[in-house]
């Protein structure tokens, strides 16, 4: 290939960019970035995938690039698919444009979109894969990855606490105990997310409208679904019945029922309170934690966290960082299972 | 002057890092950093604090520059002293030696030996103050100066938690909370403290010998002065009486009189359990928080902090968060009182 290996990965790095900012959109499609370098090396187009039933990454990054595509790179953070979904195959875009060289980060584990690079070889096309693997995988295709592998949705749990693990000041009091900065963060999440997830009991007891909104504290463009898990009634009028966005009410205590029941989704976030949180970490069925750490000390007996099946120190459940942030005043710790 | 700003810059992130170097190590001195450069700006000299009795930092750098220090700048992260203490003034050396220019990053607030920046001005020399320092301020001099400013040492809480705020599973055991790891950040940190306190409560209980150790298990060179508080009877047998280092034993449950006790220390290390560091909470006497989170979940009754005084979230102890850093697995949140 003509291109540098430095090149490269900034490419990679950019197509990764461009799938961050899909990421959320393309359901049920994953969300891809994809960057065209001419034969010098130079980026002559780039795109992320479009809503489902519009183009894929790589088709709209071909489209910017044109004729300067011919003898070029195409650098894709999934191998490009090879199948007729709502859309032709990439492959056949890739081989129509006349690109010397396809590089992309992950395989497609998906058998019936995969074999895409084995038909470019064939055509003879130069295929390289792994480039900033790492990064894909732990990122952007972080949940559609594990909905291939594992058949369910990925599950973010969330939840807000103080330095000293605590939910509430002793008399129940919890308002602002995260900043207006992790607020909008969250409303930003919940816009990316599929599903939110709370229990009766938030419910009942926050009467949450669970909606994503922006900063003007308007309604975000795309409305996750909400779902509230539990056997207790909510009132009719309860806000997270508006017309905002569609709601399910799932009449279970049972965390693998819930994602049964959600099984066509990828990416959904668990805002419940330590109760449905404890039984989703009990089932083994949390894949990410969230949390956002509020810089007070509260003291006192209402704690983040309640019980979740550890009776003794061996038992513990070890996670790993995989990430820290300041959000304005807070801090945002996101933890991962330990696999190590 | 004739150096130019980068290079004084620079100069003054050496002179901090001289001056972390021997944090620790200079009581009842503060831990100074200092660096020569000659002429043309090149460092020829640099140095930070010796144990008391031995020389200032400014003298140290002073005579790893000879002769090239002459028209040349000293940079210092404390205002050079003007009074004889057990050593000469720090300004009777840098006149000696002919420097052109002095820069440093604080001034001096200790009545008895400021007074240096006027004398060196009066002298001819060219002075300038305030370079990097927030930097030196927050840092290496923070203790030092709190305790100039407060005449009370610096009072650093250090507890270990898991993620959602446990220091022990529900049935009480709790080894190996923390990575390796963090335990030897703690040692180090010990180490370059002048005292640490606990409550007899956690003496009876854990039976901690408190004392400073190196990677390979041996003493560190310096061991804190421990502090045991409280009422109850402890073991004559005790670890923490050992010979190790030395031990003081103060009967009373008031924070306000613990420090009494500590007038003439800097930094100390409070590593009581929940009652005694609720007791400093909510008395206003911790000025640092340094909490090891281990990326583990454990639920449960036992909290690593208890009652510390807040009623409802109106009265929430609030902090800042000032650093997170990776301590192998674990993480360690540092928080300063909220200055907003």
């Amino acid at each position: 290939m003509s291109v540098e290996e430095p090149g490269i990965e900034a490419a990679m790095r950019l197509a990764i960019e461009h799938s961050r900012q899909v990421k959320g959109s393309t359901y049920p499609n994953p969300p891809v970035g994809a960057v065209i370098l001419d034969r010098d090396g130079q980026v002559v187009g780039a795109g992320g995938t479009a809503p489902a039933g519009g183009d894929h990454a790589e088709v709209l990054a071909l489209r910017r690039a044109g004729r300067l595509a011919a003898g070029g790179v195409a650098v894709v953070t999934l191998e490009p698919c090879n199948h007729h979904g709502k859309t032709p195959p990439c492959v056949d875009a890739l081989l129509e444009a006349g690109v010397a060289t396809v590089v992309y980060a992950v395989s497609d584990p998906n058998k019936i979109a995969a074999g895409g690079a084995d038909r470019l070889s064939e055509a003879g096309v130069q295929v390289r894969s792994g480039v900033l693997r790492d990064e894909v995988v732990a990122g952007p295709l972080r949940e559609w990855l594990h909905k291939q592998r594992t058949g369910r949705p990925h599950v973010t749990w969330k939840y807000a606490s103080s330095v000293d693990g605590r939910s509430a000041a002793a008399d129940g009091s919890s308002q602002w105990i995260s900043s207006e900065a992790s607020r909008l963060d969250l409303h930003r999440r919940r816009a990316v997310s599929d599903a939110i997830i709370v229990g009766t009991g938030t419910v009942l007891a926050d009467d949450p409208a669970l909606t994503a909104r922006l900063p003007d504290g308007s309604l975000a463009d795309k409305q996750p679904l909400r779902i509230v898990v539990g056997k207790r009634e909510i009132h009719s009028e309860a806000k997270v019945l508006n017309d905002d966005s569609r709601t399910m009410v799932i009449r279970t205590h049972d965390p693998a029922e819930v994602l049964q029941a959600l099984a066509d989704r990828t990416d959904v976030l668990l805002e419940g309170g330590p109760t449905l949180a404890g039984a989703f970490l009990r089932a083994g069925l949390i894949d990410r934690i969230l949390v956002y750490v509020a810089p007070i000390l509260l003291g006192g007996p209402i704690t983040a966290v309640d019980d979740v099946g550890v009776p003794t120190i061996a038992k513990a459940l070890r996670w790993q960082f995989d990430g820290t942030d300041r959000i304005g005043p807070d801090l945002l710790l996101s933890l991962v299972p330990n696999s190590g």
